[in-house]
């Protein structure tokens, strides 16, 4: 009885799990005062729920095969395409807004990066059947109380917030086409990790011209309230109500408006934002936003990362530190 | 964004959720209380961990599959192999006896029984390093503590123990041949629920003669401490001394000697137990034994079931009432 766990696959001996509980406990404790219900769906599910909806890179990571009843499934990869079969199935009778949480263990398979993980563990908190943007704001804070209950504050993590509407507004202006947004949207959510020769090469292909071009890096550069909504307009304005409600709440100082935030997942549709580790700014540790095609109404939602190096974890999940260390990149698309 | 659960799984909205979270907050308490730490392994394990040292039973129903890497991998039908492999891996550094439990949600896949569930969650207790039959007794007293928590008491819950050793030791004694065991401990194990003439055509298949068939139907009945003690001899001193240790803790009201609790798993070796509601009796809640030669060492564990139909199970998990229809049939090979 040797062996070990497959590759990718982690085994939580007590002291570990110890630790996870301890997170769980804080997700739980916060999301219930947040008035969030919990639930949880299947680990394995039918893949044309992924292949349907979710963004090319989700599909591509899944960890699928073929049951012995000859149906392609796939180990579930994030949880909102769960919930809105969950919500979809029983929209009637449910109260709305729905506001649930889950803490599913997500799959991801992804042959050629060895040693990294292929599951984790996910905070999940969505709110459907609300358009305002006081829910924005609401999830937002709920993912900065969640820090704050880990003992962290302004200094050690920033939410960075955009909004999919604004960016699509400024693009559509400057003459970029409805069919070149996609691209535009991969070269932005990647400007501050790729060089920029790729970039260009990434929108010259989608048939960018030089003008297009340049309005793109310059939308990429467009951080803080003051410049995005000098340039934006009316289509910032529920981003700008939701920075306000932040600010209401006294949360202004983890706020930063930032439009290189887009989120990679296609179906988000307006407000989308980051929670950052403030030391290592490409460091994620939450992510959401708001899906309102997914379900035909109004639906936002965000994942949150559980620490995936629980050695280094340990001494600091409870308290003050470097949060660095312990938070992976954690993203919605697992 | 339509569509089910696949076939066997359930989704679990927030009412079915609570009684989960009532459920698994219960087991936490009372295997705290017994001084037991939380661990979790993969969802997803090699398939060669069940098909080494498992019984056949379970090897059929494993969900399994070959994954990306051409891995044959299986998603776990039962935590104990899991649990050896990780004990296995720490056995120098491990403190023993470990005390260790788990909640793992298991998974099989039975092509023929349609509506029939293919997922559930079940409370693991192991005890592994300790040899004397107090290990035993704690770990049923534990499980009757968990049905005494859920505010059941002796009428409603029964257990019944049995002694693989003792089975062995009388089969020989009468004339079988060791390998015709596992013949006998099959035809034992279902001798409440298959007819009579099957199970001797499955004795007549193994060789057996009139006189050892009959000498297996004996000890088939054979019931009650006076009855079983009175025909084994030396052999039944542990199972003695448990009962008595149970008698001793107050419990002697939940338990019953009786031979035909066998557990159909290949690798116990000892002591065997199943508690079963005592108004169905077919109906096992919770299912255990000592399995000394899966690690190389003394080991014992259990597993407890938990509901299956949440509707039934909503209004009583928390109170008195029948536990028949609040405890689905659960067996450690879930």
């Amino acid at each position: 009885m040797q062996g070990k766990a497959l590759p990718g696959f982690r085994d939580f001996y007590p002291e570990d799990l110890s630790l996870r509980n301890h997170i769980f406990a804080t997700w739980r404790s916060v999301a219930a005062r947040y008035g969030f219900e919990e639930y949880d769906g299947p680990p394995l599910e039918a893949l044309e729920l992924y292949t349907k909806k979710s963004g090319d890179e989700i599909v591509q990571q899944l960890y699928t095969f073929r049951d012995k009843g000859d149906r392609d499934v796939a180990l579930r990869p994030e949880m909102t395409p769960t919930l809105a079969r969950m919500v979809a199935a029983r929209v009637q009778a449910l109260k709305k807004p729905v506001r649930w949480f889950s803490i599913p263990q997500l799959f991801r398979y992804e042959r050629q990066q060895r040693g990294r993980l292929r599951e984790h563990f996910q905070l999940n908190m969505d709110i459907i059947g609300e358009a305002g943007f006081l829910a924005d704001a609401e999830l937002m804070a709920a993912a900065v109380d969640i820090m704050r209950t880990f003992g962290l504050g302004s200094k050690d993590v920033q939410l960075r917030v955009s909004d999919r509407r604004v960016i699509k507004s400024l693009l559509l202006g400057r003459g970029v086409s409805d069919s070149q947004l996609p691209a535009a949207f991969a070269v932005i959510d990647r400007s501050e990790r790729v060089p920029k020769n790729v970039l260009e090469e990434m929108l010259r292909e989608a048939g960018y011209g030089k003008k297009q071009t340049s309005a793109v890096f310059e939308i990429a550069e467009l951080r803080g309230s003051d410049k995005v909504f000098g340039v934006a307009g009316e289509v910032a304005e529920p981003l700008s109500h939701a920075i306000r409600a932040l600010q209401a709440m006294g949360l202004g100082e983890f706020v930063t408006v930032d439009l290189t935030i887009v989120r990679g997942l296609a179906y988000y549709t307006g407000i989308v934002w980051e929670l950052f580790d403030a030391k290592k700014s490409l460091r994620a540790i939450a992510g959401g936003g708001r899906y309102d095609g997914l379900l035909d109404q109004p639906a936002l939602g965000f994942g949150m990362g559980r620490p995936a190096d629980d050695s280094a974890a340990r001494p600091r999940a409870a308290g003050a530190g470097h949060i660095g260390r312990v938070w992976p990149p954690a993203r919605r698309r697992a």
